[in-house]
């Protein structure tokens, strides 16, 4: 077989300059100030090269230079910094009462971070884009003012989001196959960005794996903790979605058989014995009451009341059984409990290591940890940026300007 | 803070040759034959990049010209194949009563495939050791006479194996805490390759993947069928291990707290329910009577006896609820049922299936699809060589001779 030209690239074998320019962004990215010479050093690529790369960043405006440092051997070299001051990632949640948009720079300071109610239960797939597209307008028109040009826009959506961006479900917000994406860059009027859809659980562990506490871990496990709960996959460092991007449904995994009824329908799935409803003491409540009943869950919790601390016991333990699924399959360093898990977690959280150690077939639970997100609320609309970023660290750089 | 040049590596900035070299190997492995020009064009390399590092592969005997041939526009190019005549990848597999070597050339041409029996319930690692290294050295040895060099061993063993290669619990073994490539290497006097060990699920899936009817698939997940249930997990093209190397281990997920009591002392996990130890009328039996005993069921299903056919139904329902908790979660297109699943496939898969899709929140499972192995017994052992294949495949390439 002759390969012709012509023929689509194969993904692994992408143009090697565009590579080696990532390549050196990221070591800039993590190793700032350094060399040109610390580049060649540790990435095995020859001087002119970094060179001619490091020139080509700083046309870009992705990298600058600093004053001359004395090294410890040897000549000052000058020192080279991300810069990234020209650039603005952004990134957007949808939520059944909320829309979120935060924007950070480069190298990841939050320039802005804005949230608008939003009746999304109530709202149609093109009421969601006009306001979500006001939104976005508004946050790049802010980006313009700072002289920033924008890289790109990510927005999550609680449901299932297939690799092409396509809404296939969102059951809290009663959208199917919706063209987020297609919709969203029509109503911004081919913004000379790109426009991406994901899952929130999946922006949210973006989030934690590039700015919290826990960035240091390959393997992550995020978990939202709502009505619904959905998990956001990291192993080796990377996003893992599955084939067409719906993985990380945790949420109706059965845990038993004869648990009480979930949503879906069937019994004892995690979400029904182990999400936030499994809490609460009235069911169908808005988002507000949500908010609302887990701060009197707190107050009760805080003055030892018996039975709230044995109904977060319970709910811990079924937690644990869910996590422990996690634990045995993928063996994680860490699970992260983000959304309402977060205010009760310190409730939650023996139980659940409890359950997960016991259950994991690797000694102490496989050396799992399980914490709470210290992100908020606003985990996946950072996760957007996240994305946005990872896009630009894997090699789609903006062009000079 | 400034690199300098004698840290580590970190693993993201390796050699840019060495990269490269294995970037132009895998194209040749998979658009052979194929011109330099070929190479140039769909890799980014310029052409006096590609001429160097063919030149390269070619003393090192990994790639080979063929003789010219007419391109369709241009002059005639001298044309590369995979060469690889000179080298072996060998894997082995050690189970409760038997081991099997397995060797391939560069191409994953099959040289040999070896078995010995082997009492492995009840011999000590430092047997095992003794006996693997017997077999090795006589595999070695015939590779020897072919002049070709070995390029690594890797080692299948049922059980918890750390990414430094330690045994940590092999159940079905009575191993704990072994330095099984330690031990070899030492029992083979530093044989001047690598020695590597890893879970036999894990290597059965890297066997699919290379090798197997589903090799197209950059999510699969293979699951062994034996009394112990493992799976072995590839995703986005890669095995993932977790942390530790302690992921895949589905078999003691718990699916139903009422269920028949496990090995673990726990009631309805998924090897109590749906392991090969579920179809058997008789516990505790030895590998020869399993096999014996399988094979009575699988001609009482052809006779279509309707308790036989009532107990494979049930098995298969209670393995699609495993199946759907990684359809779920990892949303691969394929799940490869192995081991004495694979006799029993015509009467699992259709309830398996059906389960697994009445329980996967995306439409028609996501897309998973689940088959039986056509690799045979022998899936580990092959996958042990397709580890060593892709150690070079990823840049450690054998050095010129």
């Amino acid at each position: 077989m002759i390969t012709s030209t012509t023929n689509p690239q194969p993904a692994d074998f992408a143009d090697v300059r565009a590579t080696n320019l990532a390549v050196v962004l990221r070591f800039v990215r993590e190793h700032a100030p350094c060399s040109r010479a610390d580049i060649a050093a540790s990435t095995g690529l020859n001087k002119a090269t970094v060179s001619s790369l490091v020139a080509d960043l700083i046309d870009r405006r992705l990298v600058r230079e600093t004053g001359l440092t004395e090294n410890r051997v040897g000549r000052p070299a000058t020192m080279l910094v991300l810069d990234g001051s020209p650039y603005a990632a952004i990134g957007v949640e949808i939520n059944v009462d909320y829309v979120t948009a935060v924007a950070v720079d480069l190298s990841g300071e939050r320039l802005l971070s804005w949230r608008r109610s939003f009746s999304g239960a109530t709202s149609s797939v093109s009421q969601a884009v006009v306001a979500v597209a006001g939104l976005v307008r508004r946050v790049t028109n802010r980006m313009a003012k700072e002289e920033r040009q924008v890289l790109g826009v990510t927005v999550g959506v609680p449901g299932l989001v297939g690799t092409d961006g396509t809404v296939l479900i969102a059951p809290n917000l009663g959208w199917r196959d919706a063209d987020l994406a297609g919709d969203l860059t029509k109503a911004l009027r081919d913004p000379g960005f790109g426009v991406q859809i994901d899952n929130d659980a999946n922006l949210a562990a973006l989030a934690e794996h590039r700015f919290g506490p826990q960035a240091g871990a390959a393997n992550l496990v995020y978990l939202t903790g709502e009505i619904g709960v959905g998990a956001g996959i990291i192993l080796d460092g990377r996003l893992r979605r599955g084939a067409r991007g719906y993985g990380g449904e945790i949420g109706h995994i059965q845990l038993d058989p004869l648990g009480a009824e979930c949503r879906c329908g069937r019994l004892g799935c995690l979400e029904a014995v182990a999400g936030i409803g499994a809490v609460l003491q009235h069911a169908a409540l808005s988002p507000a009451e949500v908010e609302i009943e887990i701060e009197e869950v707190v107050r009760l919790a805080r003055s030892g009341e018996r039975r709230t601390l044995d109904l977060l016991a319970a709910v811990g333990h079924n937690l644990g059984k869910g996590v422990s699924v996690i634990a045995n399959l993928l063996n994680p360093e860490v699970v992260i409990l983000g959304g309402y898990y977060v205010p009760l977690a310190p409730w939650l959280l023996p139980a659940v290591g409890e359950e997960m150690r016991g259950r994991t077939i690797a000694p102490d639970g496989g050396g799992c940890r399980v914490v709470a997100s210290t992100l908020g609320y606003g985990a996946a609309a950072l996760g957007g940026a996240a994305r946005v970023l990872d896009t630009v660290d894997s090699g789609r750089l903006p062009r000079p300007s």
